[in-house]
């Protein structure tokens, strides 16, 4: 893939500081694959909205889901351009002077118009596509969704063809005026899994499931094998 | 402060979840201030654009910043709707259904338009406001703004007046139909701060400041005192 696969217009071009800016799929991959939610934005009635919200990733298509009764999500299904970013930050890029501060950060900005999936076949392998983002293993462990709950679902799938990701990594330029002080550098930002905590309905000593357990005190980012 | 406060039309009404809603004042600084970025939303040319930046609070001002020459910026300046949202992901919520899959979360969605500061003194509140709103400490231990990089700063100033919080909490709810597995429960996500690494111009044996050092390993939301 190169670079123009991703590049589509105005919208992703690199305003300020190009050098961080990319449209490699893999990368655009990588950051979408290591976020919990993404933050969806509309236009509703000429007003910006941005919502979090799951999401999932299968190829080239990002899914999104929400009850049938989501006034935004019906908005984007009626064809409405969306905007879909995720964001890691990475660390805090602290430096002689307050101009130069900044963050290590990893974001994807991808645009388009979603798609309403119709067929339940489909509908499911896009909710397969969202559980499994979150928690590899899970669906296969879970009980599906029955038809009623399915109906009751939306499912959205947004072409991943017009995208921008940046990154930036590293420690603050050196001081370079009178007044900065001696240390600078960068304090990093960590998200990592907890200890798994059993509803209270589950019996003492159930086992917890390896897909579960084996995440606990693992990078939240890393949980797709990288 | 009332939940009145902070209502303002339609766009702030709960509707799936109300009962996740809040239009508490000092829940929706809790929110913001135990984040690192927020998601800004634009509409430009009549599309959406969601994009992170840092931001700080002071008191009911949210400011915003970024270069004169970042052309959302000036779209924003100039006094377009904006849509701010702040989301923590706290953990995900592992049912025995698919379906009753969620996650806990809090998040503040903030709409309003913001103003152009413009007085150099001004400015300064606004960028101390956001510099400490990541390292508190910061800015008093390091080199101010000089007019230049100042004059090259856009500061924007957004009331808080129209906003709403989500939150979920606790588990998921108990299995209710055939087929689903005995462990369901919560895991958690914890965001930390590692720790500092200096510069590569630093020479060895440079004190880490205080308000760095006093960081390192602890969840990055309770940087503010909670």
């Amino acid at each position: 893939m190169t670079r123009a696969d991703l590049a589509a217009g105005d919208r992703t071009a690199f305003g300020r500081h190009a050098e961080r800016g990319s449209h490699d799929r893999e990368g655009l991959y990588e950051v979408l694959d290591a976020g919990l939610v993404c933050h969806l934005g509309l236009v509703i009635d000429g007003a910006p909205l941005v919502l979090p919200t799951g999401y999932g990733r299968r190829d080239d298509v990002l899914y999104l889901h929400g009850s049938v009764a989501a006034r935004y999500l019906r908005h984007a299904a009626d064809g409405a351009e969306v905007c879909v970013t995720v964001t890691h930050v990475d660390g805090l890029v602290l430096a002689g002077a307050a101009f130069d501060h900044s963050m290590n950060y990893r974001s994807a900005v991808v645009f388009g118009r979603a798609r309403l999936i119709d067929a339940p076949e489909d509908k499911l392998t896009g909710l397969r596509a969202i559980t499994e983002h979150l928690a590899p293993g899970q669906w296969d462990r879970v009980r599906s969704p029955d038809r009623k709950e399915l109906a009751a679902t939306m499912v959205l799938a947004l072409p991943l063809a017009s995208a921008s990701v940046k990154v930036r990594t590293g420690p603050p330029s050196p001081p370079d005026k009178p007044g900065e002080p001696p240390w600078t550098g960068v304090l990093p930002v960590h998200q990592s899994w907890g200890e798994p905590v059993a509803a209270p309905h589950v019996p003492a000593g159930t086992t917890v499931p390896p897909n579960v357990a084996g995440l606990a005190g693992a990078p939240v980012g890393d949980r797709h094998g990288r």
